[in-house]
Formats: structure tokens, C-alpha cells, sequence
């Protein structure tokens, strides 16, 4: 399957989403942004025509995949109306298919549970790619785009895919949070960040094969109060830090065994 | 350089440290544990001699490892004098140094930031073990000892060790509870925990090369008020996690640029 796609939006997304779809042979034949420079920026990479009037937007391209930040969304769709007769698809995991309703009669969503940024290529073959729409043939043709993509797509309703995202802040963004405090620690002592970089690497893949409830060490899930106290003392002069490390240890040591013995965090 | 090793504990450190030693060629001549099935049982793998009774202790190694829970420590120092005439090693990120002082002439730290599990092998080679030692020619001791277990030794003050413990909570133990997090949330959602492993892995991966603070993504670094209230009503069944989501999302939010155009978080 080859198609012809309007990509809207120049940001992270729409940017490896973009290569990604150029790479597995479709065409992209245009780039909107507002912001004419940064529309030109991506098209030029896409081998595409840049746009920031939607005036010019081509109306008969199979695929419209709206990749602009969630508060953006509906203002791209209202605009879109009478312009684009083909599937219209949001990238967002916390936008309701819902938005698209009474707008559009085929419309979806193709949401990449990753995490992009400028400065690193991903490797797209095996990112989730969570898919919804409107009706089972824009369904069927959805799917057909996000096989091309990804070997890994598969349905997610829009609560499905609000679970993901909220999943995807803790596992990603609060985990990379923890790492920046490590960080800050470490450089206050004088300590290089290179030293901790064996343990992020080892607690990562230690999540690849046993399922991290499993697998919790460190002071908090032994109990260990005494340890516990120093680390907090430790952290006076940081209280944010220290606040921090109780609140979270404190989750930890209500973890453990329930009645069903699973361990329950 | 080939020690002879009494080895005090049996849990997991003493287990990895302990199969470390032999496979660079050290003898462990013995392993004490108070519990004797325990002590037999790495003895056993390591051919050597379990004891449970310090009254067999061998009084002439060349370094007594105490691998035991940071509360045991001071009770087997405390055991170990006038038994003893090797070097004393420690291996605890949070116990001072001076725990041994006024009880041996001798003694060290050697600990390795890194996380033990039972279940999983680890490549000591990459290992960064923080020494210490009461004087310079037993630090030189420790050091021998420590370069034929990992090509990163390196000095650390108890303070110093202190600070690489508490970032190893952070970036280890602290993140693995996030990901146990995103567990749950999948699971309650018949999502499995699968999806998310690319992700964990290219967030581990992004830290390799860049500074964490410098590659934040999410909604509270972009300030998305409207996903993060989205998140926090998603998640308004586990109270818990709503305030644990909040409180990290408030403390990310408060990222950003300082006077010197440093990301502080």
C-alpha cells in the first residue's frame, strides 16, 4: 500500500512520523504549519511542499494525519472542513476520537506510544502504534497505513489509549525525571552522571523480563527505616528532593503481598 | 593479584560479589551466614566451606567482606574483633566508614553501585565500585582487590558513597516503582505490559547520551495544563497515583531555564 498524505504539524511527531513514511514509500505531499519556516524545514527533509495557509491545502490526499500539539487539534479540524476528503487522523493519546464527530465521515486515530525528540532517530518497526476509526473501512484502511509503519499496531479505544499515554508519563517522562534528580545529586557531590548510567541501563532491562512489581529493591520495599532516615537527612538542604523521596518510598512500602498474593503496588 | 576471601553474608550482594571473586580467581575460603543452609548454599557455589558460627572463622584471610544488611554491620564488626587479621570491607552505600574505627587497624568500603537480583546475572566489568580505605596502604590493598573485579574503581568519601546510594534510589529503585505504576494502569485497562517496553528502553537509551534534564518530554515540562488535568481525572480511582502524578508533574513544571540558562530541576 502506497498513499498519498497531507502531513499537518512540524514538531517531533510529525517530524520522525514524517521520515518514517517517506522511508516505507508513501508520499508526502504536503507540510502545514503555521509557521511557514518550519513547514518548509520538514518538507524539505520529506521531499514535500511547505504550506502555512490551509487555502492551498491539497483537498483529494488519501491520508490527513494531524500532528500538532492536543490543544491545537480542534481548531486544525474545524479548518479542515469542506477542505479534505480523505481519512483524517489525530496522533494524540489523550484526544478523544470524538473531537473528529460531525466534522468528517472518515476520520481516525494512529497514535505511537514512544517518545521523540530532535537530536535521536527511533527505531519505528517496533513501536505500538495504537489505532481507532470511525467505521470497520476506514478502520480497515488505517490499519493497512499503520502495518506499513510499524509491525505492531493494533486496536486501542480512546480510553485504552488515555491509559497508555498516562502509562507512557510514568514509565518516560517521571522516569526520566528520576533519572535528572540522580543527576543533580550526583553533580552536587562531585560525581560524574556517567557512574549510574550500568543501573539505568540494568533496571530497564530487568523490566524486559519480569514484571517490575517483581523485581522492586532498594530500601524502601525492605523496610529498611534506618536507611531510609539517612537518605532523608541526607536530602534536608533539597527539601523538594526530600519530600519527594518520602512520598515515594512511602508508596513503595505499601507495596507487597495482598490476600491473592500477588504483590500489589 | 589472587586474596583469600572470608565472605560474611549470603544474600544477594555477597551471592554476585561472591561468584565475581571466583571467576577472576580469588579463593573465598569461607562464607558465614548465621543461617548454616544458607551459608552451605553459596558455599556450595562457590567451593567453599559454609560456617554459621563465628567461633570457626578463620583468623588469617586477606580481606573479610561484610555484605550483610546495613543494620547487621556494626553487630558483625563488633563480632569479628580479635578474630580477624585481614582487611575489613564493607559493601554499603550509606554506612560510614568510621563504623570500624577504635575495632580494627585495617578496614575499607568497596561498594558497587549496582543493582542484585536473584533472578538475573550482571557483567561486573562495568560495575563502578566506590573504595575507601583507613590509610594509604590499605587503600592500595582495596584497590588491587577492586580492579581485578571491574575496570571502574575509584575513590569515594562516605559522603560521596552517601550521595551515589540516595541517586541510585532515585534512578534505580524509584524508577522501577514508576514502571510498576504503568503496569497496573495497563493492566486495568487489558493492556499489557509489553507496549511499554520500547519505550523504557529508548528513555534508558536517550540517558546514555544526553543530560536528562536536557531531554524532558511530557505534559508538565510543555506545561499542558490540559492533559495533565485529563491525566489526573483518568486517574481519579487510584488517589495514590492521582497525587503521586500531580506532585512529580508540579515538580517537572518547575524545570526550566535559570539565570545562567541552565535546565534546573
Amino acid at each position: 500500500m502506497k498513499a498519498n498524505i497531507v502531513l499537518i504539524g512540524s514538531g517531533n511527531v510529525a517530524t520522525h512520523l514524517g521520515k518514517r513514511l517517506i522511508d516505507v514509500g508513501h508520499q508526502v505531499l504536503q507540510v502545514y504549519s503555521p509557521q511557514l519556516s518550519n513547514a518548509r524545514t520538514l518538507a524539505t527533509a520529506l521531499s514535500s511542499d511547505g504550506i502555512s495557509s490551509l487555502d492551498t491545502l491539497l483537498p483529494e490526499a488519501d491520508f490527513y494525519i494531524i500532528a500538532v500539539s492536543d490543544h491545537a487539534i480542534l481548531q486544525v479540524i474545524h479548518d479542515l472542513q469542506s477542505r479534505a476528503s480523505g481519512i483524517w487522523l489525530h496522533t494524540s493519546g489523550s484526544t478523544d476520537i470524538k473531537v473528529f464527530e460531525g466534522l468528517s465521515d472518515k476520520f481516525g486515530v494512529l497514535y505511537p506510544l514512544q517518545t521523540f525528540s530532535k537530536q535521536k532517530d527511533v527505531d519505528f518497526t517496533t513501536i505500538p502504534l495504537a489505532i481507532e476509526a470511525n467505521n470497520d473501512q476506514t478502520y480497515r484502511q488505517v490499519e493497512k497505513l499503520a502495518q506499513t509503519i510499524s509491525g505492531k499496531s493494533f486496536y486501542g479505544s480512546s480510553k485504552q489509549r488515555l491509559a497508555l499515554h498516562v502509562s507512557a508519563v510514568f514509565a518516560c517522562n517521571f522516569t526520566n525525571y528520576m533519572y535528572a534528580v540522580a543527576e543533580n545529586i550526583l553533580q552536587e557531590n562531585d560525581l560524574g552522571f556517567d557512574m549510574i548510567k550500568p543501573l539505568i541501563l540494568e533496571t530497564a532491562e530487568k523490566a524486559l523480563h519480569f514484571s517490575p512489581k517483581t523485581v522492586q529493591t532498594g530500601p524502601a520495599i525492605r523496610r529498611d527505616t534506618m536507611i531510609l532516615e539517612k537518605h532523608i537527612k541526607f536530602l534536608q538542604e533539597s527539601p523538594l528532593y526530600s519530600e519527594l523521596y518520602s512520598d515515594i518510598s512511602r508508596l513503595i512500602m505499601n507495596c507487597g503481598p495482598d490476600e491473592e498474593s500477588q504483590p500489589k503496588c
